[in-house]
């Protein structure tokens, strides 16, 4: 297994390949009853009647959550593990439905010391999830920590 | 129960109260075994190694899930409820810790017609999450589609 530091990342760097993750209706239901209890996300009968919906629809947030089990999954693997600072931007472009099975794709977009921890970088990632029809379901663009070589 | 249609938010409107959702260790390495698996979030002994965090710290999503909960649960409630168009941003200022007590206050900062769907407006909140000192663990700030009120 590889493990990136800081000077390890470069602009453009892509991590293509992960997991898959199928998310059935129960567990849509399971997580929007712990974190995100709308009818829209926990009853099919009350979905179907929201006309920007039009069916069960998974919380954005547990996509969210299912895209951070996906990238720690994948090969981008800073030394220390994924350390978020931030998110700059998440777009739900269309919902993620009982029986989609997701995967995601990254890049790095930006590189920068950070100004508060000499010792590490700030590395900039835009990560797609994306359903079974190659369809993006959810953009999300991270900053995260990294540890830098030492000197 | 009041339920805000798009015509019913105001620039400067604020939610203030809110539910409180505590967390303990088991709660952190539960959702982060699902969602995060990272050493920082599942072992009080790797976590403690960790020099940017020194001690178990939740998955930033885990508290931007219980941020969402928190929401759902206030005064804040669009007429159909809370659709998340995206967030342009997530900060996340300081760790979330076992037996921390959070709690959110939110304010809404913009509002614009929807260009794709004439029968909603949308609704850009900020949210601040609280722990129990009153210190800010998130701010989020996201865009929410909102029914107007039938001509």
């Amino acid at each position: 297994m590889t493990f990136f530091y800081f000077e390890d990342f470069a602009v453009g760097q892509k991590f293509l390949g992960s997991e898959r993750f199928v998310l059935d209706a129960a567990a849509i239901k399971s997580f929007a009853a712990a974190y995100d209890p709308e009818p829209f996300h926990l009853d099919e009968a009350a979905a179907s009647r929201n006309p920007a919906l039009r069916g069960l629809t998974a919380s954005g947030w547990h996509t969210a959550s299912i895209t951070m089990r996906l990238l720690v999954e994948s090969e981008l693997r800073p030394m220390g593990g994924i350390l978020g600072l931030g998110v700059d931007e998440i777009r739900w472009p269309r919902p993620v439905r009982p029986g989609d099975e997701l995967r995601v794709e990254s890049e790095v977009i930006e590189l920068r010391p950070s100004e508060s921890r000499p010792a590490h970088g700030i590395v900039k990632i835009r990560t797609t999830t994306f359903n079974q029809a190659n369809e993006p379901v959810q953009l999300v663009v991270s900053n995260i920590l990294v540890e830098r070589r030492a000197a």
